[in-house]
């Protein structure tokens, strides 16, 4: 029978719901000794993955619970193949960049620090590190509280699963989309990432959603940064790597952006670093995708994969083959 | 020709815009003699307002550039029609209806704690007052950090125009929508303010957006929190009244449920009112409909009824017709 390892701390419940054929390894946190499985379902915290791998053998597929799995092909070699846990996480990831997007839109930061001031007052009566960074020269009556999301126009940066979603949840407030992604496609028009600096003018919302690669790394650099319109808002629910944590600092200090990020490069943020205290900025520890459903949504995917593994059928997430 | 009396803060130029064949007369803040007008469309402030009042003379139609209007029959007295803004505000008080429920669910007044302390931290090492109030007796790997509002259930209470638009922002997220009305109706169900008690225990979300009346005042008070679920989120864009702040209080400091409002009783909140402090708690000092577009959906709305007034046609806003 199929061996297949998976984290001690996921509940053997949600496994048995699955009912397959296979046996359940349980892998302990701590493990000290070599085990042998077939299938392995890293733990979602690649630091605890990572010390787990040196005490496996006869690995032949990785399944992660997760989307993004650029730190396992360095660890498991070329020899394994990799799928991921594609669309387990699609809503949770999407609610949060829309949910991201309202907070900053709506200057909860703000009103939070109002509200624990113990104060009633109102924007113009706030810090001046709450001072409107926006393009708005007409006069307003009453004096602007907050923003409305309806009417303005975002690029989504990666229009895959997640991305669709996003757009899907974008769908009552009547938001302009404008959508890049590795290969250009019509109906709707999806632009090739070399439009990309094109676009980027036009967004009020930019949205990255992309994997990490190579050809990523970076992609948000200065000259990006320079190309939005004042005031714009980043939100990265990527990878940390996909922007320039360097050029995103000096945009937000220099008040010509708003971010919200679920991911930093360097990832855990060390303390003192400059980000921690850039104005303007939203920053969440990674947890985008981490609600209750998580395990569950992640091991339906992995377990329809093992099906299709145990069958000869192909597979269908796959992020990276075996050689 | 009509004589029209404005808050002189509002730009003329956007009265302009109507094209109407009106006299604009500019109320400054200042006023201190009186003036003859036919129409009045107060400061949105009603402090403002109110000291405009006595200055005025000839008013026979008052439009006001709001939704709630519960101040106005009490100054301007019964011989006076009084108009809504009906609709003017209904996409900026349902975006931060959804804005303030996703700020909740996601645990940003928790992340934004974090992120001022500055160490990558995440809900497992929170400080105590960020302990889940929850009813979730399932063991969780990887740890919950945030909540999904897909598959949640709401209960909308005041199922007017605002309301059909939460109910439409609220679509993508597949939430189960329970609506509540002074007036029972089909297709689609609201059932009537009388059954609002059985509904509350199945209310994940319970959104408080109907007039501030006589019927209406402290419509949730203490058994009304002791029905909703463990955790349930209140959320008041309505008018502080609607609720019994003690009760409110007691609830939220018991840790049963959480709350996001826009409006308290009484407001301004005053400085050292045990509700700055309350925990599971996102206040904001009544600015849900203060977008860059409130005076320009307002005024679209005040202009319209001003032509049916001109042509004797029948006004549609009407809150309170004079005797």
């Amino acid at each position: 029978m199929l061996r297949v390892g998976y984290p001690s701390a996921i509940s053997v419940d949600l496994l048995r719901d699955f009912a397959l054929e296979v046996e359940w390894i349980a892998l302990p946190d701590g493990l000290d000794h070599q085990i042998k499985i077939d299938v392995w379902i890293p733990d979602p915290y690649p630091t605890r993955a990572i010390r787990i791998w040196p005490h496996l053998r006869g690995v032949r597929l990785v399944l992660s619970l997760l989307a993004g799995t650029e730190w396992i092909p360095g660890v498991v070699g070329p020899h394994v193949t990799i799928c991921n846990a594609h669309g387990a996480h699609n809503v949770a990831t999407a609610e949060w960049t829309v949910a991201a997007i309202f907070a900053l839109l709506k200057h909860f930061p703000l009103y939070l620090d109002i509200q624990r001031s113990g104060i009633w007052k109102r924007r113009f009566e706030a810090p001046a590190q709450y001072a409107s960074i926006t393009q708005d020269p007409r006069p307003h009556y009453p004096p602007v509280m907050l923003e409305e999301l309806s009417g303005k126009t975002a690029l989504i940066v990666g229009y895959g699963a997640i991305g669709k979603e996003i757009e899907r949840m974008l769908e009552p407030f009547r938001v302009e989309i404008l959508r890049v992604a590795r290969t250009a496609r019509a109906l709707p028009t999806v632009y090739p990432v070399s439009d990309l600096n094109a676009l980027l003018p036009r967004a009020e919302i930019a949205i990255l959603i992309l994997p990490a690669t190579a050809e990523t790394q970076r992609l948000i650099d200065r000259p990006q940064f320079a190309l939005l319109p004042q005031g714009a808002l980043l939100v990265n629910a990527a990878r940390g790597p996909v922007v320039s944590t360097d050029a995103l600092v000096e945009a937000l200090r220099a008040g010509r952006i708003r971010a919200a990020l679920d991911v930093t490069d360097p990832e855990p943020l060390p303390e003192g670093h400059p980000l921690w205290s850039c104005p303007n900025l939203l920053l969440t520890p990674h947890v985008a995708a981490s609600s209750p459903q998580f395990a569950a949504n992640a091991l339906r995917t992995a377990a329809g994969e093992l099906c299709r593994y145990m069958a000869g059928e192909p597979l269908r997430n796959v992020v990276r083959a075996a050689v």
